[in-house]
C-alpha cells in the first residue's frame, strides 16, 4: 500500500465531525479512488471533551494547534474553525510550512484569500471547494470543466438560510421576522443571523467566485451588498402578480474580456419560470455563463456537515491523487491587487420600485416626471386599493436604467410632498 | 515557452469546426491556463474541400487518417466522426500508440468503452467529457467533485431533441409529428431522428454515466429503452391536470453499495415543480444523488458546436496540464465484464397507465380487479367525457409496483372484452 496522505484537522465542530465520519466510513472507497489512503493524523480544537457524532478520535485529539502545524508528518491541514482569526494565521503558517490547506472558510478567503495564495510556496495548495455552494463541485467546474471558457457572468443563490426565509415568505405570505423565527427553529438560521440575512455571507461567496472567474483580486469590501430584512409580504404578492420570484442573488459579470467587473448582492426579481427562481428552501444554485459554453447551472445542498464534508474530502482526494505531494492541477491563485471594478453608479439593470404615496390626482404624474428627468422609463405599474386612509402603494418596474440615475431619482422623490415613506428598491433580472 | 500539446483531429464536421474555432480564438487563455499551448497539428477528414466556419486550416487538413495516427509528433487525438466504425478502430489505434484520445462519441463508448479503456496503455487516457451533457462538466463532477461519494442514483434529461419536442407538445398541445417537424425545421432534430426519439441516444449516455458511477461494465445492450413516439396530446393534458411534466429520463440507481444497478430509459412523469420537470427546450439536466452530498443537479446546453467544443477543450487542457505527458488524475476505467444489473421485472416504480375502454358499468371494476390481483394499488384515477361513441380514456396512477406485476396485469387487461386499445404506460418519479 502506498504511503497515506497525512491530514491534520483544525476545528472539530459540527462540520469537522462530518469530515471525520466521511473519512472513516468511506475510507476504502477513498483509498481505492486516489491510489492511497487519507489518514487523519491529528485533530486540534479548544474543546477536547464534548462528545461528537463520529468515531472515537480521543487518541489524536488535543488542543495543541501549534504541535499540529509543526508536525512534519502532516502533509495537509483542514481548517474548519471559521472566521478571520486565528484561522488566517493558522492557514498562513501551514502554507508557509509547505503543507497544503483545505478550508471551508469563505469569510477568511474573501478578506485574505489572494494574500494567502501568494504566500503559499510551490507544492502547497489552498483548496476551498467547500467554501461556496457546500457540496456542489463548483470551484472545480469553473477551474477545470469550463477551463476553455471566458466567463461572462455568475448569478448565484449561495445562502441557504435566506433562500429558506424567502421561500417561506413567498409560500405562506408571512413577514420576514416570522420566516426567520421558523428558520431558527429548524436549525437553518443561527441565533445571530445577521451575516446571512444582511447579505454578507452571499457577498463572501460571490467575491470568491468573481475573483476566480475574472482573475481579479476582488474582496468582500469591493461589493455593494443589500440584504433581505426589508422585504414585506406585499413585495411577494406584487412579484407573484408580475410572474416573478424574489431571490437573494450574488451577481458578478463582465461584458468584455478586459472590461470592468460588476459585482453586487441584492434581493432580485427573477422570472417565475426560471430555474434559479425555482430553487427551493435551503438549496443553493449557481448559474455560470461562459463563452462558448453558454449558460450552465449547478444545484445542491449549500451547507451542513454532509454536503460540506463531501467537498472537503474531494479537495483532500485531489491532493492525495498527486504523486509525490505535487500540487493538483488547479489554478486557484489570484493576482494580488489586480482589480478593475465597475463603479456601482454605472451598473445598468431593471428595477422594482415600491413607493408609498398620497393617493390623489397628480401623484403619478409627479413620480413619472422625476423618473423621466433621470432617463428612467417605466415598463409596468401596479396600484391596488388604498392601504391607509390617504396613501397608496405603487409598484413600478423600470426598463434598464443606470444605478446612478435611479439613486438621483429616488433622492428627488424622497423630497416630493406626495411621497410618504422611504422608497424600496429591488433589482430585476431577466433570463 | 514550454513545448505544446500536439493534437490531431479526426472528423472535421460542424463540431470539429467548433473545436478549431475555440482552440484558435482562446489560444492565449488556454496556453496561460494550462501552462503550455495546445497546437492543432493535423486534421483528417474524407471531405477536404468544403469550406467550414473556422480559421483556414488548409495547410494541416488532409484525408490521411493513417498518417495522423502514425505521426509520432501527435500527443493526443480528438475523435469527432461519430458512429461505431471506423471511429472505434481509430480510437483503439491511437490509444495503442500511446496517444490520449478525446471523444464526443457516446454511441461508440456505450458499446466499446470499457474495452477501449482496457486497451489504453499507461500514459494514454480516453477522455469523453463531451459525450454526455454537451458543455456541462458532468464527467469531471462525478470523477472529482463527488469523488468521496457513493453514488446512489442518476436521473438525466440528456437528449435535447426529445426535450424540445416534449416541451412543444406540452406548451402547444400539438401531436408528436408536428413537434418533431418543428424540431427538424429549427435544426434541433436530424432528418432521420430515430435514435433520438426512440431513446437510444439517451440510453448511450445513461450507459456511460452508470458505468462510471457504479464502476460496472454497463453497455447499451443492457438497457431497457422506451421512446417518446407514442405520447399523445392527451397524455400532456392529463399530466398537467395531475400537476406533472413529462420528460424523457435516463435513470440509473443502486440501493446499496454492492446491490444490483437498475438502468432504464423511458418517458416519465415528474412533479411540475421539480427542477428536472422545468428543464426547457434543447437544454439538458442531470441529477446525481450521492452519499453524503445528497442530490446535486447540473444543467446546460447538451449539444451543438459551442457547448461540445467547450467540453472537448477541457479534456485537452487536462492532458496539457499534465507534466511530461502523464495521465491526468481521472479515473475513467471500467472493469470489463463486471456487471450486476437488476432484472427489469424487479424494478419498482409508480406507473401512469392509459386505457381505452368500453364506457359501461363494470369496466372500472374489471380493471381494478386485474390490477389488485397483481398487487398494484391505484393512487388516482381520471376519466373525462367520451371520446368515441362508446369508449372512454381512463388514466390511472399507481402506487409503487413491481414492473413484472404491471406487465402481467397489462397482459390480462389486453385480453379483457372491455379493453379497446393497447394500454399505454409511463413511469412516474417523485422528487
Amino acid at each position: 500500500m502506498p504511503s497515506p496522505l497525512n491530514v491534520g484537522l483544525i476545528g472539530f465542530g459540527n462540520i469537522g465531525a462530518g469530515v471525520v465520519r466521511l473519512l472513516h466510513e468511506h475510507a476504502e472507497l477513498i483509498a481505492e479512488r486516489c491510489g492511497r489512503p487519507i489518514r487523519l493524523a491529528r485533530i486540534a480544537d479548544i474543546d477536547t471533551t464534548t462528545k461528537r457524532d463520529c468515531p472515537d478520535v480521543t487518541a489524536i485529539l488535543s488542543s495543541d494547534t501549534d504541535g499540529l502545524l509543526a508536525d512534519p508528518q502532516i502533509d495537509a491541514v483542514i481548517e474548519l474553525i471559521g472566521g478571520y482569526e486565528p484561522a488566517r494565521t493558522f492557514v498562513e503558517r501551514a502554507l508557509r510550512a509547505g503543507k497544503s490547506v483545505v478550508t471551508a472558510n469563505k469569510a477568511m478567503l474573501a478578506r485574505h484569500g489572494a494574500d494567502l495564495m501568494a504566500a503559499a510556496p510551490k507544492g502547497a495548495s489552498l483548496l476551498y471547494e467547500a467554501a461556496v455552494g457546500g457540496g456542489i463541485p463548483l470551484i472545480r467546474a469553473i477551474d477545470q470543466g469550463l477551463a476553455a471558457n471566458r466567463i461572462r457572468g455568475i448569478r448565484g443563490i449561495v445562502n441557504g438560510t435566506t433562500n429558506f426565509i424567502l421561500t417561506r415568505m413567498e409560500a405562506k405570505g408571512v413577514r420576514f421576522k416570522e420566516a426567520l423565527a421558523e428558520a431558527q427553529k429548524r436549525g437553518y438560521a443561527e441565533p445571530d443571523p445577521t451575516l446571512d440575512v444582511n447579505g454578507t455571507d452571499t457577498a463572501h461567496k460571490i467575491a470568491l467566485l468573481a475573483a476566480q472567474c475574472f482573475q481579479q483580486d476582488i474582496r468582500i469590501g469591493d461589493i455593494k451588498v443589500e440584504g433581505i430584512e426589508s422585504l414585506t409580504p406585499t413585495d411577494f404578492a406584487y412579484a407573484k402578480e408580475l410572474d416573478y420570484k424574489i431571490k437573494l442573488l450574488g451577481i458578478a459579470k463582465s461584458e468584455s474580456p478586459d472590461g470592468p467587473v460588476e459585482v453586487r448582492v441584492s434581493p432580485t426579481l427573477l422570472p417565475a419560470s426560471s430555474l434559479l427562481g425555482q430553487v427551493p428552501g435551503v438549496y443553493n444554485a449557481i448559474e455560470i455563463d461562459g463563452e462558448p459554453v453558454g449558460p450552465t447551472l449547478y444545484y445542491g445542498q449549500g451547507a451542513g456537515p454532509k454536503a460540506t464534508s463531501s467537498a472537503v474530502a474531494s479537495d483532500l482526494m485531489a491532493l492525495a491523487a498527486c504523486k509525490g505531494n505535487q500540487e493538483p492541477p488547479m489554478r486557484l491563485r489570484i493576482p494580488v491587487g489586480k482589480k478593475n471594478l465597475k463603479p456601482i453608479e454605472d451598473i445598468v439593470t431593471e428595477y422594482y420600485l415600491r413607493f408609498l404615496v398620497t393617493d390623489k390626482p397628480g401623484t403619478m404624474a409627479a413620480l413619472s416626471r422625476v423618473l423621466g428627468e433621470n432617463n428612467i422609463s417605466i415598463r409596468s405599474m401596479i396600484q391596488h386599493g388604498r392601504e391607509r386612509a390617504e396613501n397608496a402603494t405603487v409598484i413600478l418596474i423600470t426598463h434598464a436604467a443606470r444605478e446612478g440615475n435611479v439613486q438621483k431619482a429616488l433622492q428627488a422623490i424622497r423630497a416630493l410632498e406626495v411621497n410618504k415613506s422611504d422608497p424600496f428598491v429591488l433589482r430585476v433580472e431577466e433570463v
